[in-house]
């Protein structure tokens, strides 16, 4: 399977799936999904702009984590007024995140990563 | 009410929670409540030294949110292997933080944080 169809499968799963992608920790997405309805906006060029922001933010927060004593980073979620973000980790170079409405079925996103993030990492 | 009375309500309704705050963004908290059990464990130290740190990471995304137009940020949670962190804004000034064992009730948690933030708000 490749990672698209993993991205497929999870904006096909979750209500209010806006994009997905499988991005490093640089800020290079290796892999995006964008859902239908979202592609013909220009509202998902803005998202990817943000997660560009939050790789470097989930950079920092994972550093502080090795320092600290609370474990490995499992998941980030960034909810503002237009848009959720989930970040779920893979392997210590690469993590998968989700854009969702703020409707959406945050759950079934949280779940429906959790699952998938071990299927990404056995491709990577 | 006091912030102390806001704390020990959210501390008390949430199964799994080691301690609450009213912070601000440069880092220091206002009020920081434990919870009796985690009191006892050097744990919770540990735990109020990651929130200076979060309060960092969050005022750079709260930046970040200014310049992209994802509206403004609402809710980050930090989810670590032995600590869930919940960040629900109040002001643009003030959020308060929850730390919570990862078997906590976390929907609990974000339902608690969200209807308090206003009440902790009325008094700032």
């Amino acid at each position: 399977m490749s990672f698209l169809s993993h991205l497929e499968s999870i904006v096909g799963q979750v209500d209010g799936a806006i994009a997905c992608s499988v991005m490093g920790f640089d800020g290079i997405a290796v892999e995006t999904l964008q859902a239908p309805a979202a592609a013909a906006q220009s509202a998902s060029l803005e998202i990817t702009t943000a997660w560009v922001e939050y790789a470097n933010i989930l950079t920092q927060l994972k550093n502080a984590a090795e320092v600290l004593k609370t474990g490995p980073i499992t998941e980030v979620s960034v909810n503002s007024e237009h848009l959720i973000t989930l970040m779920r980790m893979v392997t210590p170079e690469y993590f998968l995140v989700l854009g969702l409405k703020p409707s959406g079925n945050y759950g079934k996103a949280r779940y429906v990563l959790r699952v998938t993030a071990p299927k990404v990492k056995s491709e990577l």
